[in-house]
């Protein structure tokens, strides 16, 4: 057995992971997160709130997943957020065309349905279940569809991201962060991907978890104010110059332009503290540019975090990417409501600008009803489509001509406190599901122990611990079991999630919690009669010493800085 | 303006609730969480945490909310989680027919088809929309509908209760909790109900937030362990008896057996207790039992929490039920799946029993291929199924006869370590929006000041609201609001959530905190300068007392009990 399907195989006998659904077969891409595992899951989820609401101060929100369409239609998912699938003939089955080109050892350079079908056709790749021949390669949807109403409804999605509803609420955040910019608003919640035949367990998921924030810059000035916090952490970064991974801190990073703003190299710092504090091995941990052809067409720069993961290798847990002004632009020109910010000037200045003021009597008789709309058109149209014998306007999609006869044109000066400007987006996108899994990766051990078998740790951050003290009493006599219990219910006053065990020997209740990634033990025995103290036992160490009841609280809270 | 609708725009003013997708026009039914509300509703939930995990034990589950077709057949949801919905003949808008009847005035006093019809014909109820005729009522499922994968896709539903994730995992949250009762497992997450025609704002909403609890009792033994801190609470009960009104401890209402079992009024009791944790007030919540046409034919007894909320009446926003075995057995039934528990005797039983051994050789002649199959249901057969001739099986839908001439009936001695029985299901279920809306409603307060100006407070427990601190510098000179910002990261790192500003008179500053529900307020004016104190503000008593700055910290981590 791996360590990738040893380690399933104890999250599922562990209440880490269950597979979905299962007593009615299951269904592929789904899991549940079981008591152990939603506790780490959230306990990772704490700190990242840590880091991004307590720390930088940003606003969390929370949106629906199901969404209608005209969000995905302007956000372009409707459109791209697509896989090539081929349907078998004979049994209709499907499947993702690249899986299965991949598989023949073949490489695909160009994702269309030209290269597909061909690869497909010269390879002679048959249905994998039927042997029967394949339809030619199709763009099928990956977002969830679904109807909200009845009778005239409306078609929906699940939202494939996060990201969205902090650009939909862009000018109610913006008046929430009292109009200065940067600002943050975050979200953490369930994304969907119908995927085609999802594989690789947790990375793949249908329905996953993620935590996204979406922070806008004034693009003249991509600047941290905290920059100096972070510019002397340290990260191995994969530049997409040199391909070659080279450990060096931010400030170094930005100056020598590797990486391209400041903001960027902030939460790319930022990324690397919170994932040294939930227990990611920094040395199995690497930021990665994004090659040019790889990056959106609207992003200036865009790096991942990938982990090393036992048998799956370099695996992407979260995108950090500078995604100019694309999404605030796409939802301003869909929804046509004004998505900008203002660039207020340090001082008022005077401005000359050309007005022009129709004559109205002339345009009324030329343009009869649409004379309202040319007058409008008019007003605010922009000096340099000044002519030399009159204005070219668009209305309504119709181009007219208006000549200079029908409006008087002037230079009047104003006075102009700033300018509108659609803000850039900052984006560190976190997949929940995928740090889950390398926390659990990076903190699985599996020894012989000292009678020779094989024997598991799970070494655990403790602040994500899903239980942070195990409580034995020695035996079930003289009132051990009732100390340990009156210790238990004290410790879960002070906020220390604790277990009580009091079935099989010492030595076997040591070895549950080690394999759940509990940092301390606690056993009461026949001295805590005498002097109130109890044994308190380290994970990692196997070291022990004797506590005093009354200290164990302030203690353990101090340990996890509660 | 009523307090409904000034709560609302209070709500979305200050950051607590956005309507969702408001730039392409809103949907109704679907609301974000601004980052006041998110806030808020997190602090809420933490606390159901707190009760529910931390306290009780609980393990706590997440569950996708995409789910497979065979559960909610299993479940009863396909058949029964409906609403009768009449389109218009001529501009095809549907509308759920009980809502049309009400708004005439009428009472309805059988929910279904025939009643539906007849009323509407009879008080000749037209199209409000275009005055056309109704086509006749019929049920529309509730659920909304989406497919897993593509080409042979599985058909799908959003879960409109996050209950069932508790029930598919039962064997598996059994064995985790060492196969002893009772134990409880719950859930947090987002449930869905695709509203014919959504009404009354974030009290009915399409996707919508609840917090279930799943506790497996044996049915022999409903107390619960900790029943003795919990008798003396206090609540006002409203029996379906006398359906009036008494104010009783848990303790009393389970002797006059008002309440079935003690299970049950242990959550009523713990129920209250979190509600008034996080701010609900006593004497604007009750708990009423249903009637017995009211509560589902499974249930033995059923409980609603109740709010009292301005314009909209009491309000349920929590349902505390005995589901009987039901959920167990339907899926049991479904699946094929064991999903009993095992009632361990105290000693090991002795119990004759009847062994039927089948003669291999007759049955190979008379069943042929069908041997296999009879020889194991006879192996198992219920002593009462032998007659005096043979015995009658079912096979595969079949049922077939055994003569007593194929097989050797003896009566055989065992021993028994206990018996196997299904659960029974306590679900405490809560309505977190409605929760959410009802701490928004019951902390709100709308005066004069003392310049006779409307002025508002949300006087939230502090546990529960957003913002703990507000910090002012009196004037952004001689580094006031340096002090400011350091005594601001200060708190942050203390774990306290704080908000500095700056802009505007400190009349201003306080309106503005009072308004979110902040407790206090700190200001930094020139004594600070001069002995390193501080006035620190109280939101309800408008106290001002001086404090060391030194002293902040450690003075808010115990008013907030961190």
């Amino acid at each position: 057995m791996d360590k990738y399907a040893e380690i399933l195989a104890m999250a599922k006998r562990r209440g880490f992971l269950y597979p979905s659904f299962e007593i009615y077969g299951g269904v592929a891409g789904f899991y549940d997160y079981g008591p152990m595992g939603a506790a780490l899951k959230r306990k990772i989820e704490d700190q990242w709130r840590k880091f991004y609401v307590l720390g930088e101060g940003f606003g969390e929100i929370m949106c629906p997943a199901v969404t209608p369409e005209e969000v995905f239609i302007a956000s372009g998912h409707v459109k791209e957020f697509t896989d090539f699938v081929v349907e078998c003939k004979k049994c209709q089955t499907a499947f993702r065309a690249d899986h299965l080109i991949e598989e023949t050892g073949l490489k695909i350079h160009q994702h269309n349905k030209e290269t597909m079908d061909k690869m497909i056709a010269e390879a002679k790749i048959k249905c994998p279940q039927c042997g029967g021949e394949f339809a030619e390669a199709h763009p099928v949807n990956l977002m969830f569809n679904t109807k909200i109403g009845v009778g005239k409804n409306k078609n929906a999605y699940l939202r494939p991201e996060t990201a969205q509803g902090m650009f939909l609420n862009f000018s109610s955040l913006y008046r929430h962060f009292r109009e200065r910019l940067p600002f943050g608003a975050v979200q953490l919640g369930r994304g969907y991907r119908n995927e085609i035949s999802p594989r690789q367990g947790l990375i793949r998921q249908r329905e996953f978890w993620m935590a996204e924030a979406e922070i806008f810059f004034d693009p003249e000035n991509k600047k941290h104010p905290r920059f100096a916090q972070m510019k002397d952490v340290k990260a191995t970064l994969v530049p997409n110059t040199t391909r070659e991974p080279v450990e060096m801190t931010l400030g170094d990073a930005l100056s020598k332009g590797i990486v391209k703003n400041e903001a960027l190299a902030y939460y790319i710092a930022l990324t690397s503290k919170l994932f040294t504090t939930i227990g990611i091995d920094p040395a199995r941990l690497r930021f990665r540019q994004h090659e040019h052809d790889e990056m959106a067409h609207y992003a200036n720069d865009c790096w991942d975090a990938e982990a090393f993961l036992d048998k799956l290798g370099w695996v992407e847990i979260t995108g950090i990417a500078d995604r100019s002004a694309y999404d605030l632009s796409s939802h301003m020109k869909a929804s046509g409501v004004d998505l900008s910010a203002m660039r207020k000037y340090d001082a008022p200045r005077t401005v000359e600008r050309i007005a022009v003021k129709p004559k109205m009597k002339e345009l009324g008789q030329k343009f009869k009803k649409d004379a309202g709309d040319v007058k409008k058109a008019l007003e605010s149209v922009d000096a340099c489509a000044i002519g030399p014998e009159g204005i070219e306007l668009e209305i309504n999609g119709n181009k007219i001509f208006v000549e200079k006869e029908l409006y008087e044109a002037a230079k009047v000066q104003e006075t102009v406190y700033g300018e509108r400007f659609i803000p850039h987006v900052i984006e560190p996108s976190y997949g929940i599901d995928r740090i889950f899994y390398t926390v659990m990766d990076h903190a699985f051990s599996r020894t012989k122990n000292e009678e020779g078998e094989e024997y598991t740790t799970l070494r655990l951050a403790p602040v994500v611990a899903p239980i942070k003290v195990g409580i034995f009493p020695l035996m079930c006599k003289d009132g051990l079991d009732k100390i340990a219990e009156e210790i238990e219910a004290k410790l879960r006053t002070a906020g220390i999630e604790c277990q009580y065990d009091d079935s099989g020997s010492i030595g076997r209740r040591y070895a549950r919690m080690d394999e759940i990634g509990t940092p301390w033990c606690i056993t009461v025995d026949f001295d805590t009669l005498k002097d109130n103290t109890v044994t308190v036992r380290d994970r990692d160490t196997k070291e022990q010493k004797r506590v005093k009841i009354e200290a164990l609280a302030p203690m353990f809270r101090e340990k996890l800085g509660l």
